[in-house]
């Protein structure tokens, strides 16, 4: 049989990627990740390797901190339902992407998806697209917002906040990291409910996004603070109802002191211990026994299949103008490194997001 | 008018009394408490004072972990509803009595009754009884139980670890300072609804008394393991999915790192701690994020309202040998001190209790 391209639409091309150099301890570099370019068949195989593979056209990636944990040989302990990145072999996360060829049901050409077994590259094949959901997509909405509020970060901010915080009108809020994808968004459905929300960020600029773009009541930068503790006092002197941790280490220890009784610890991240090769110790536990606090560590993973509910809550608050979405968009998957390490420096400024093609 | 004390019922009689002589900081000490004798009026005054109070005639005193936080000049940050105790004054905490004279409607003269305001002392002059219970008492069930399985460490046992816990059938469940007032329930109650239970306590004799006595599956002594960690992997390969948590410290630092995935931290105390000028740091708290689990502090204050439940539930099982309950009775007010003391190096075998009056 004569092979012909064309007419098996097997078109080779080329696709540049991310890849993993090393496995990563302490602080991950953008010498641990290199680029490449390989080729790819623009269609699904026919094998049985192919069996409900999606190929897709990736369009924007999403710098995601839990990413740090599967750039390691061993996986912190107890990180569940994942596996470290092979070396040689682009790193994986969420995206947006326009669906090439599909063998599954449920996807077919031209589909817009998002989802979280997205390569970094030009092109993926995605052997497994069981956490790839189909994009409705109206012109009013950035694609890039299915990487943040529409996507991960969104189910994550708005299930950890209600699920696991329980808040109540006139609860009195902390957020740490709070201009960050997720962050910025608990603020928000705080005040929307009628809740005092505080966020602190690491720099000027981002505590002015926080008090006047995202409508915190108040918000100061960590790193001018020498006393977290007496920062803590000084915006909540009556205590904290519900902490939304992003951050952990010496933050969570302060916050534990100034929890109120029956007060939530919504675990969401702990972007300050990932990089450590021993975890910061934590002192004030003792005030969860004291003061009956309730702590737990949010399983995105959990919610997705309330992921319609959620759409209907937060597309009319975007197309309203109740809630707003900053995104730190870097061009191009050259720039992909060093968005995705600058994460761990809070180089970005809202959700960074890389963009890999214009459509 | 004459003072008639036949006729006015002012009989005066003396009160023995343990004080507290000084504020404790480190580990209590039998010389920080001191015995004296008073003199008490066997009627409750007929003064404003005396609206709604109730005196009583101590017959068992409970020795329990949380009175040390009240024996602190400052009551350690957080410790709600409480107040340090009055240098000078005897000190207070449940136990079972009589009542000699009431001016509160619930209680009359002849009243069986167990609560929190009970002084160490003969007799107790309980001004706002608002934790006080009356007891409906039958020959084949101990008074001295109203301390215990029947009282605050019955009630926390039982909702701590069904409300906390959320146990279900096949649970592996571990349990420390298991032989304890409350221990020894929870690791019962475990165990009448199918779960697998492994308990630590600090001596042979108290492993050999939960694996015999009390039915866990397996017991071992925290004194004879050097490696924590490696003790909980040996007897749960598999993880744990509930830990009910006395001690705090090295113990729970081991146990995050053998929780399952959505595993339950029922705190119930953290003994180890409350006798340390700087609490102990936790070093692998990140696994309440990677591991999805929930910790939450018990607050017993809020379940009296729930006590009649908890009787239909327990007094059945008492009566038909289902749960069974080992007590450490010391004769008289003298030796109170030296129980409570004991407490805290693990005298005790079972609940700790001070049997003041034979009636």
């Amino acid at each position: 049989m004569a092979s012909d391209h064309s007419v098996r639409g097997e078109e080779v091309i080329s696709n540049k990627q991310v890849i993993l150099k090393d496995y990563v301890s302490g602080f991950p570099r953008e010498s641990n990740l290199y680029l490449t370019t390989s080729n790819i068949k623009l269609k699904v195989p026919e094998e049985e390797s192919g069996k409900d593979a999606v190929l897709v056209k990736n369009l924007y990636l999403s710098c995601d901190p839990f990413m740090r944990g599967r750039m390691q040989r061993d996986l912190p302990p107890g990180e569940p339902e994942q596996s470290s990145y092979s070396l040689g072999s682009p790193i994986v996360g969420y995206g947006v992407a326009r669906v090439v060829d599909s063998r599954h049901s449920d996807f077919k050409k031209g589909d817009l998806v998002w989802g979280r077994t997205i390569g970094w590259e030009e092109y993926s094949l995605i052997t497994t697209p069981e956490y790839l959901f189909k994009i409705n997509h109206t012109d009013d909405i950035p694609l890039s917002y299915y990487t943040g509020i529409l996507g991960m970060p969104g189910i994550t901010a708005y299930f950890c906040f209600f699920d696991i915080g329980s808040p109540k009108e006139g609860d009195r809020v902390y957020v740490s990291s709070a201009s960050g994808a997720v962050g910025q968004l608990v603020g928000q459905f705080a005040k929307l409910i009628g809740c005092y929300v505080v966020g602190s960020a690491g720099s000027k600029e981002k505590v002015e996004l926080l008090k006047t773009k995202f409508g915190f009541d108040d918000a100061f930068n960590y790193k001018e603070e020498h006393d977290l503790d007496a920062a803590l006092k000084r915006y909540f002197p009556e205590g904290i109802d519900i902490y939304f941790e992003n951050v952990g280490g010496k933050m969570l220890d302060a916050v534990l002191l100034n929890m109120r009784h029956h007060g939530r610890i919504a675990l969401c991240g702990m972007i300050s211990q990932y990089n450590l090769e021993q975890p910061e110790s934590v002192q004030n536990l003792i005030a969860v026994l004291y003061k009956h606090i309730r702590m737990e560590g949010f399983s995105v993973a959990e919610y997705y299949d309330q992921y319609s509910k959620f759409l209907d809550f937060v597309l009319p608050c975007i197309k309203e103008g109740k809630i707003v979405y900053v995104e730190d968009i870097t061009e191009g998957l050259e720039s992909g490194p060093a968005a995705l390490i600058g994460l761990f420096s809070g180089r970005n400024v809202g959700k960074q997001v890389v963009k890999v093609a214009q459509e």
